[in-house]
């Protein structure tokens, strides 16, 4: 069973929106067994959208169409898909009142042109939506199952998630497995995974892609095959080999990310972190927070980004200038003392775009405190600006793990 | 004249990779009159991309395709190409000699299957490629125009930039102008702009967009016309309106960002900043030193996670529950004397995702201290965690704006 994926709007053609729902699509289908094998995008123009449907429901078994369920006069998937199927549009009033029933919970009166969202053409079903006043649509056409949704990513990945795969898993086609596994990794260079897992990158199954952004890579596999206990046994084996490998080069799998990993060992051990940052001032303090619950270890930080600030607040020895180990390792060894927490990491670094006093673009410092000791860490980092900042947090993220591993 | 792009690789379908490149072209291909009427995805199969360009040079007089020029046998532009034009593929030796080069000042032999991007169909011409391994190819096919770029990102926009749109724009019948102007606004929600602006939205020229973001609205203008200077004059009145309508709520043109705007007044007005963070975490100082250049007036902040950590980094009076207005102004005004700034801001919240000793998620308070006073402002944010944390680095970033104006 193979997917179409059809975008409808101007905004996906003249550059306003990136077409980010084709590849929550791609992903969310291709775990289901059902490989996404042409996305196209269209206009608000209806006749270009009934010919692209038309081709779309050759080529695919299954169509998912985003946008074009809106209220205005722009919105042409209801009319789209009425003419192919030859019916007329006919109206939901229990839809209609249930969005007139929205707008009223938001003190606002329901704007007459919502009520064409009650529209759909004669024959099909409408699909609730929890989340928006646009319902989907569900129709049969030319021997394919077309699901129109709306075109707002969070509201058309709920209704992929909670109303179509499921529809979908219900056809006894469906048979192939295709289970995906990211393997995340931090603190190695792509080359030397490249050179590292080249006969897993030739093999077929599990197929394997590296991805890496952030200063970290994921390896990512995508197993196939009739039965799903094969996929996780193919997936469990490859990891199995990574990991051996690697060994603490893995920080985790999946849907994780460094800073809940890291933030987990902390609580875990009942220990608390403070940090202090120059360059990257505040970032590294703001990634531990991204994970909820996160007051459980993070007491707070200092951002010392002038360089008397760093003298007058932190009290830090400056004689070898700014960005030095000597510098760094007083802020980490400072801010943990002031916050009073059981370890304490520090950032210094040269972001650029320009030289500072003489110390090159790229230049990171990573020192952390604990109550043994400060180790420090002087790194070149390549990149630009947002990457030398961003690779410079995940490295100190990355130091913190390895001393609590 | 109008344009379709096709995107190759198996990775644009199945998720792994966002296609940018899309919404790249879209953006420059309409700015230079020559709007992109359609766009589609297609996978790593020779049959399929022939398929999908034969459709694309009849839809459209410019056919772009990105991707599917790598070293591999997964790659088949080329081959794709070769066959819909019926000739076989011939060897540019020269550029197989720059690939070789390339290879050598990275200190590596170049592997033999690169010498394979110095094919192209007999007929067509290489498009050189100063970033990368892998030349473009331009054709004519059915009588449109295609070329062939390479799928990463930063190759395919300087590809498009320094070599397509001067060879497109050397055509004859590429007459008409398009122009786009976006003002960006803060401060104000997008279902008023939407009833102050419905006007502009129904006229057809300039065309009118809403895209929200992060707390901010950016209203975006696309006049066409064939003389570029009426298309400027067009979009000066759209951007009078616009300004006279919402005064201060515009805080700029164009590319800019609202921790541009915000850092340039202070350093006009020679000012220096400091912030006292407890939810965003550092995001509001990070933020500000996105801005090259902002050690000019960014003095550095305090991250107070940890309840009890505001009161002993920053002394704060803590008896009416630390996100309360009293906690929140004492940390401005504490920062603000530590590091001894001319302003202060402070941001303290309930980003969630549970409520904080019954204040509940979205509560969120700004306050700004200066030489004479600290200024306090309560707002209940809409949202999810990240979405609290980011608008309220907005709206304390737009309070400061709003004091130096």
């Amino acid at each position: 069973m193979k997917a179409v994926v059809v975008g409808v709007g101007d905004e996906l053609l003249s550059g306003l929106v990136v077409n980010t729902n084709a590849s929550m699509i791609g992903e969310l289908f291709l775990a289901a067994g059902v490989p996404v094998v042409r996305s196209v995008c269209v206009g608000d123009v209806e006749d270009e959208i009934v010919e692209v449907l038309r081709d779309a429901c050759r080529s695919g078994d299954v169509v998912v169409v985003t946008g074009g369920l809106g209220p205005t006069q722009d919105d042409r998937t209801r009319e789209a898909m009425a003419r192919l199927l030859e019916v007329g549009l006919v109206r939901d009033e229990a839809v209609v009142d249930d969005i007139r029933e929205r707008f009223r919970r938001f003190s606002r009166e329901m704007p007459e042109a919502n009520a064409k969202q009650g529209d759909h053409p004669e024959g099909t079903t409408l699909i609730p939506n929890a989340w928006g006043t646009a319902p989907g649509i569900r129709a049969e056409l030319d021997g394919a199952i077309v699901y129109a949704i709306p075109g707002v990513p969070g509201e058309a990945r709920r209704m992929v998630v909670d109303q179509i795969l499921p529809d979908i898993g219900r056809r006894p086609d469906v048979a192939a497995s295709i289970r995906t596994r990211e393997v995340r990794c931090v603190g190695v260079p792509e080359s030397s995974l490249a050179d590292m897992f080249g006969d897993l990158a030739e093999a077929e199954n599990p197929k394997m892609a590296f991805l890496p952004g952030g200063g970290e890579i994921r390896l990512r596999f995508v197993a196939s095959d009739d039965d799903p206990s094969v996929c996780e046994r193919l997936l469990d084996d490859a990891e199995a080999i990574v990991r051996e490998r690697l060994a603490e080069v893995v920080y985790g799998v999946g849907d994780t990310t460094l800073e809940a990993v890291v933030g987990g060992m902390l609580r875990d051990r009942g220990l608390t972190v403070a940090v202090a940052e120059s360059c990257t001032a505040g970032m590294l303090a703001a990634r531990i927070a991204n994970v909820p619950g996160a007051s459980d270890y993070l007491r707070g930080g200092v951002v010392g980004y002038a360089t008397d600030a760093k003298a007058s607040v932190l009290g830090v020895d400056l004689s070898d200038g700014p960005v030095s180990q000597r510098t760094t390792s007083d802020m980490a060894a400072s801010v943990r003392s002031r916050f009073a927490s059981d370890v304490a990491l520090a950032i210094t670094c040269v972001a650029g775009p320009d030289p500072q006093d003489g110390v090159p673009v790229g230049t990171t410092i990573i020192a952390l405190a604990h109550a043994d000791n400060v180790e420090v860490r002087e790194l070149r980092l390549p990149g630009d600006r947002a990457q030398i900042r961003q690779f410079a947090t995940t490295f100190a993220l990355n130091l913190l793990r390895l001393h609590l591993l």
